[in-house]
């Protein structure tokens, strides 16, 4: 396991899988934004800004445009940062640790407020890696696996071992 | 200035007060649950119990009883600890930095989400002691204010201050 956190099978969902790519790129691709936007949004969306503050209470917000050109911003910020281990942030609250405001969902791509940990662990070959997605309710939970939890989180981890496979050397 | 954070006057509250305690005390009434009981609620209210995890991510909760006998929990984790020097929580995030239901702050004495920040600095005699409470909207600072927040905070600060002057040798 690469993850220590015990899931809430109401409340949280989560993947893991093994991808044949050095830990060092999975976290670069996950922490700098210039690696991050090539891959994070599932395909024929885009993520078309993104800024990262890597701290805890520093900003991390993206910009994601669908296929009809609408733009939909997620902001929110980091909550705990472990160098190529784990990285948590959240939608609950704004860069400073401030509360977002439940209306501001509104124009996101997600209307819930969620945490999310992605975790990482470096494996003779390759990376083990594990995301977690954490809601306040069973509604946001339900609501987050209908609206395709698995599949956009596993095309996007698909994106990013294809972009970090370019990225090599 | 003990704190470095600048606060935004439409939705943040804050006092700072230099306090003749030292700032060993001061740190230690805000973070064990004996020596924090005797002195968090402002009196006739009073706090009757407490739960505290010292970490990012770890529970602060009170329990605070009315005049008339009623409890009102309010459950919240930390986000940032810095010995003697910074304290931040929110009620917005729950133990594990999972996002608190809108709904479930209906029982507690604030209805709103907030973040709050002690932060503390020694003085040659005591200590320059600044709280920030940062809200998501003016509504829920206004509130804030509206509920007696200078007063309530400069009150809880008197009772920590005659609290720890007993606690010294």
């Amino acid at each position: 396991m690469a993850s220590t956190y015990q899931p809430n099978s109401k409340l949280d969902l989560t993947f893991e899988r093994v991808v044949d790519v050095p830990i060092e790129l999975v976290w670069r691709a996950w922490t700098t934004p210039e690696h991050l936007m090539p891959w994070f949004c599932p395909l024929p969306w885009k993520t078309v800004e993104c800024e990262i503050d890597l701290r805890p209470g520093g900003i991390f917000s993206t910009v994601m445009r669908s296929p009809e050109g609408q733009d939909f911003p997620n902001e929110g910020c980091y909550l705990e940062v472990k160098d190529k281990e784990k990285l948590v942030w959240t939608n609950a609250l704004l860069p400073g640790f401030r509360p977002a405001a439940s209306s501001a969902k509104k124009d996101s791509t997600v209307e819930f407020m969620f945490t999310a940990m992605i975790e990482m662990k470096a494996l003779a070959q390759g990376t083990r890696y594990t995301a977690t997605v954490i809601h306040a309710d069973e509604a946001g939970c339900k609501q987050h696996a209908q609206m395709g939890f698995h599949e956009g989180w596993g095309k996007a981890l698909e994106q990013l071992v294809a972009y970090a496979k370019k990225m090599q050397p």
